[in-house]
């Protein structure tokens, strides 16, 4: 199927002259490590202070992009590519990108998390906002003082929620936070940096990889994502309001949910296939960007992000000592959360039929 | 619009000779009162036990059934009837339908949030039975003996939820009971079962009625539906996972949900559009069925009781001294029916699509 692409946006029919070999593998992966250094460069420049400034968390990002561009290509077109070399690199490269990810995606979780209690708060005010006094008595102008009361204890809920989930995520933030930073100062990263600084210049390819052809190596790719997508409950996910990720919701192995594993996969392989498809089409990998694929991507990371807020506010529950109102507002999150699992299902299902069908 | 019906599924069109007038009202107010006393009858020989037996629950169907219809013919066509007679009665027997409505309403919210605890806790045991050791420990496979202890923790909420809802409803249930049989034995209620009974022979109908056309009037209700619709966010209701009936889920004015009012108002307009159907089809007016009208109403209906099981759950995650475990799964349980709410207002949005492409 791979093979009988007649896409006019594929990056292979768009390629002037011979099919790309290793020398177009060895043009991408000089670049990416070029792109590496810059950034490590940037980030040094920028400083590392308590909380990382906008610029030192850009040169991260762009660090962590270059890795797994390199990360990806090793696993992708291992067998042009010495093996020892490759072997010893991809599991450093994963690490690096894995350390310096933590705290942009508590960062990001906690913004998810607090955005949501605000929708659900249906306030113009922030939640937190809720427990000062001028707030409370919103409701008293529908009902009586009791009710008022009773009816306030859920804002109230909301607000502490949130300040639990500020507290235990600015805290996970902040140990991410220091823990890349001993990363970036060991000798491990300095040996990690050293092999990109050489593969800038020097790309280990095998001897015969310069004459060969990198597009089965490449449909491999697109072949096990297509393999891993079959395997989903497309079916169910493509049918609104099908309940699917919520189910389990009140079971005792809430964290992780299993039922995610599948799609957290088919993230991973969808990233692979895009990155094999930069790899193709030359030094200008970059310049090439499948609007379908980004969004079906797109949709898989939302699938992600939700999927790890919706276990955090789990987790926040099962805090000791919290009041019930505080508990009622993590579940009302948590759920909240899992239905936007379930719409990222949704939103992957109808991209991916688009390319789909565009594509055969 | 309305007059523009082309539709062969119109029971006005199917009707055969003249255009049913007061007479075929007549008709159709004749059969729903002997259907309503032969339910009356039903209900005094079955019995009423404490609980109400399955045969006694039928017969407070049929009763409230047709006690619907006349209320509702009576509203459609007031000008064909007596207005004195009409103002007399229709309270009556609003106050006899919603009366009887109560017990049934409350033994179907509990079924629904029961089954609802039982999909989220995920586990083929019902959740009430959670609680027992042999359950337990049933996490323990997969972790250690503190993680098992922790995510056990949130089982025990949701049987701890689904008891304190049974508590809650059944008592409401069987007040509702009491309630009904006080009012069935009434000097109020026999004086609209005597009425009823005057009704099933002799329709009260003004001087001018056997010669006016039951159309118009038909049609106006049908009109007051469209209008009711047209100002429905059916827009929104049509774009899955739009997020919309959980907003302000935590706000302090969560029962009853202002959102959910146009939505009770299309159902109970949509009720009267059918029975204006039904009575313009004759005395075999029951035999006709729009499968598109039922299917709307349908949603409808799940519309409202998801929108009250929510409400309910919200409701008792205010009891004071409940453990935040339980608060937590009446959490979760709140938002996974006000989901419910949405997809409901996403399948009566499928449903009329349908229903205005095949009838313009």
């Amino acid at each position: 199927m791979a093979q009988q692409h007649l896409d006019p946006t594929d990056p292979r029919s768009r390629h002037a002259g011979p099919a790309p070999t290793g020398d177009a593998l060895a043009g991408y992966l000089r670049t990416q490590a070029t792109e590496f250094l810059r950034a490590l460069r940037l980030h040094r420049e920028t400083g590392s202070g308590a909380n990382g400034s906008e610029a030192s968390a850009e040169a991260a990002r762009a660090l962590r992009r270059s890795a797994r561009r390199i990360s990806a290509s090793l696993h992708t077109f291992q067998p042009l590519l010495d093996t020892d070399w490759c072997e010893g690199m991809r599991p450093e490269l994963a690490w690096v990108s894995g350390t310096l990810a933590m705290e942009h995606a508590y960062t990001s979780r906690l913004e998810r998390l607090l955005s949501a209690l605000h929708r659900l708060s249906g306030s113009t005010a922030f939640p937190a906002q809720a427990t000062e006094p001028a707030a409370g008595p919103r409701a008293g102008a529908q009902s009586g003082p009791t009710a008022a009361q009773e009816r306030g204890n859920l804002t109230v809920g909301a607000a502490k929620a949130g300040a639990l989930l500020d507290r235990q995520l600015t805290l996970a933030r902040t140990r991410a936070h220091s823990t890349a930073l001993q990363a970036l100062g060991s000798s491990r990263f300095h040996a990690v940096a050293d092999k990109v600084a050489v593969l800038a210049s020097e790309v280990p390819l095998t001897t015969t990889a310069a004459a060969t052809d990198l597009a089965p190596h490449a449909a491999a790719a697109e072949e096990r994502l297509r393999d891993a997508v079959a395997a989903l409950p497309l079916v169910t996910a493509g049918s609104p309001y099908n309940a699917a990720a919520l189910t389990h919701g009140l079971s005792p192995d809430t964290v992780p949910h299993p039922q995610d594993a599948p799609w957290h996969q088919v993230r991973l392989l969808l990233r692979l296939h895009r990155y094999a498809r930069e790899a193709l089409s030359g030094p200008q990998g970059n310049a090439v960007v499948d609007l379908r694929l980004l969004s079906a991507g797109q949709a898989l990371n939302r699938h992600r992000d939700a999927s790890e807020a919706a276990a955090a506010a789990a987790q926040a529950a099962r805090t000791p000592r919290i009041a019930p109102a505080t508990a009622y507002a993590l579940g009302v999150l948590h759920a909240d959360q899992r239905h936007e699992v379930e719409a990222a299902r949704f939103a992957f299902q109808q991209s991916w039929q688009k390319e789909a069908v565009s594509t055969r």
